[in-house]
């Protein structure tokens, strides 16, 4: 059958993400026996490859009905025991919630907390691993409030050398799929994640993959588990009997959204997953700097080296808010997501790169798409300053060409910028101290070099 | 869009069900935001739909990605304390799991157990009450392992007389959509199901509906909930919120199959409930009547009156196993479901009768398929007995009406039954003292009278 989707505004918030038809078709996969050969078959497949994306041969998957909340409570209940010390790496809400999770489960927290925009530097994480023996540390790898990149390579690199016994636990809800994981090769003990975000299916799934050694701890805990729905003891025989072909019986997966997941699982595949990795992260350089050089916009990650590659999270310019923007980009049928940090709540919005929106290029055109309507999203909201801005700018280089090439510049035409707009765009330079920035990000001053370098 | 579900087997284990085109397009909603209007008011409505289904006004719905099992942790972490004493009626395999759950999160939990086939008498169950306090009593509406149909309102009835402060659960995992119920008439504090039964959605959501009473009981509780997923105190705020227009995040709800869930519950609530359960009722006493009377089974309910109307469980007869009749069934597109209480796996098998197999008759014709199929398998098996046993009554049938009306009845062109078929029949019905049937089942006599009333 040819399904189309039916129209609608194109989603490009962190996750859920868009996706395409074959998925959404598959999602629509009739009613069928969990016990069924057939299924028993995509259930086993979608095993093997989910375990190919994380770059592991040994890990053991848990793919259950849920959300990837519930991978926290799997963490939390099988993994620790009550009174275990958890390390928290926090760079922002889901830090916070995660450390909740483990609390709930009776594991004492620290949470190594970072200024909202950055994460726990590699010398806080070595005083902390020096202080106090734990059981587990959690590093979030991209928090979806913040848009910051962790990297869990370097961390598991510290912890492996201060304290090999701990437990290395990733949060990958924004991650998988989107960002560079090699959890063999890093030696993650737990990558988790959800179906909506990299993996391009919609919500409903909670995805973990267990190290060896996790699955050693597991089994040989002194306490039980405190989780029946969580507990990987009970969902161990249902993982590897399907993978084996035999289906057994715990709780009824969620057929059609397996069914999903193991079509975009074989269109991810089907490629190397750096080939995946390399377009997100190109894809994020090109919307990156169209936000901060075009837009003349902020990010929220205090510095692109620890900017997430799925996602951007983008400061409102002083005088407009959420609701001079989000709602005017609805209208022209795009839809972003607003602030979740509580900290800067009102202050950002966000929008997620991720999965068909980054890889289809082909049949879609969905960051042009973005991009146009932020143009004139902004615009219509009276953010004259930014064409100033970038017509100063163009000013300022088309008179750089003429000097330097002797020809007139293809922006030549526009009209000279006059003593009023200059002090206007001034006056905008010298506001946007936005919260978290630091006085060198280079916009206090209309220096026509340093605009060159850090507005265009 | 028309859309069509793809060709396939018809699917009539007890769970999960046949789903209708509309409920799979609806599976297959283009990704929007969890954030989202029209996914707010979707979200609203299902709530609201979900309680005219259990016939409740002051309920409160939870509504989450997962699946039934995750109801029991619910139940288990937020209604019990560490050495809270429960009471499980037990009347199958899902008695046994709820117990185990329950004792995960620190219930003292006693089994009142009935044998297979059976669930616990009133006298049993008001013995109980009497010997200790409980905290709460579960019940298992339908036993999917047997097809044994409690009576909740019975017990609502005693536990409230004798132990008016024990909390009421009914997991009706599979009885909601197919068998009465009425949440608040019969004062039950939660009622506990999944989507993938008689709601006629995919598999993927745990629905749970909590009294006041039961919300309070959470609320005031000493301890603090020991689940982080399946806390009420986390969803209660998404649960209002969305009822009320207002978008709350816990966790990315699971967009499509809620816009699924949202279609199947429109399709229910549009007709009266007592409507559906009339229909699921008949259905199940026509096809009970076949299986019992026409193909000459027995049903693992050891009564009438204590089989569940959304399924049949059924006896294969002596000399016959699965895997001489199910592989059979699929061979003609039919998916029965095989035996899972561990102390009769091998001896019986399964048919679901819920939903749009039940529902839709002008589109659809399931049981009637489902009953040619089953005929014709269970001839090609080599179940002869069962014809010479229809011939028979079919012949003294024949017979009375001749005596009676003095007119040749339909079936008269017959051959004769000649004396070796008769004392193959007899040998049959000797032959069918089946596990559990008392020397009364009326089979082992070749009593022409009995034979009329017992057999066909």
């Amino acid at each position: 059958m040819t399904f189309h989707q039916a129209e609608h505004p194109l989603l490009v918030i962190p996750g859920s993400i868009e996706v395409s038809d074959d998925v959404l078709l598959a999602n629509a996969t009739p009613s069928q026996s969990h016990m069924s050969k057939s299924f028993v078959q995509t259930f086993g497949e979608t095993i093997k490859m989910f375990r190919q994306v994380l770059v592991t041969e040994r890990g053991q998957p848990f793919i259950v009905a849920g959300s990837g909340t519930l991978g926290w409570d799997m963490v939390a209940s099988n993994l620790t025991e009550p009174g275990d010390e958890a390390l928290v790496l926090h760079s922002g809400y889901f830090g916070q919630s995660f450390a909740d999770c483990l609390e709930t489960y009776g594991a004492k927290v620290t949470q190594l907390k970072a200024p909202v925009g950055q994460c726990p530097s590699r010398e806080e994480l070595v005083q902390a691993l020096k202080a106090k023996k734990y059981k587990i540390v959690t590093i979030t790898h991209v928090d979806t409030s913040t848009g910051v990149l962790s990297n869990p390579q370097m961390i598991s690199e510290v912890v492996h050398e201060i304290s090999p016994d701990t437990l290395i636990v990733l949060d990958g809800v924004c991650s998988v799929g989107s960002e560079v994981i090699r959890m063999d090769e890093w030696s993650l003990d737990v990558v988790m994640c959800a179906s909506q975000k990299g993996l391009g299916v919609p919500p409903g799934l909670s995805l973990v993959c267990a190290s060896e050694r996790a699955i050693r701890i597991v089994e040989t805990r002194k306490t039980k588990i405190n989780s029946y729905f969580a507990s990987w003891l009970n969902w161990l025989p249902v993982m590897r009997g399907y993978e084996q072909g035999k289906p057994v019986y715990f709780a009824t997966p969620p057929i059609q959204i397996i069914c999903a997941l193991h079509t975009s699982l074989k269109e991810i595949t089907s490629r190397p997953i750096e080939e995946r990795w390399a377009r997100h992260k190109q894809a994020s350089i090109d919307f990156k700097q169209f936000v901060t050089d075009e837009l003349g916009l902020k990010q929220v990650p205090s510095d692109p080296s620890i900017a997430a590659n799925g996602m951007t999270a983008i400061y409102f310019p002083d005088g407009l808010s959420a609701s001079d923007i989000i709602p005017r980009l609805l209208e022209r049928g795009i839809v972003v997501a607003g602030g979740l940090h509580k900290e800067i709540k009102d202050k950002y919005f966000r929008i997620g790169h991720m999965g068909i929106t980054v890889m289809d290029t082909k049949t879609r055109n969905d960051l042009e798409k973005v991009k146009d309507a932020l143009r004139n999203v902004f615009k219509e909201a009276g953010y004259v300053q930014y064409f100033l801005a970038k017509y100063f700018v163009k000013s300022i280089s088309s008179k750089h060409m003429e000097n330097e090439n002797n020809t007139s510049a293809s922006e030549s035409s526009l009209p000279p910028l006059d003593e009023a707009n200059r002090r206007k765009l001034h006056a905008f330079y010298s506001s946007m101290a936005l919260p978290g920035s630091s006085p060198d990000d280079g916009l206090q001053s209309i220096d026509s070099d340093n605009v060159n370098c850090d507005v265009r």
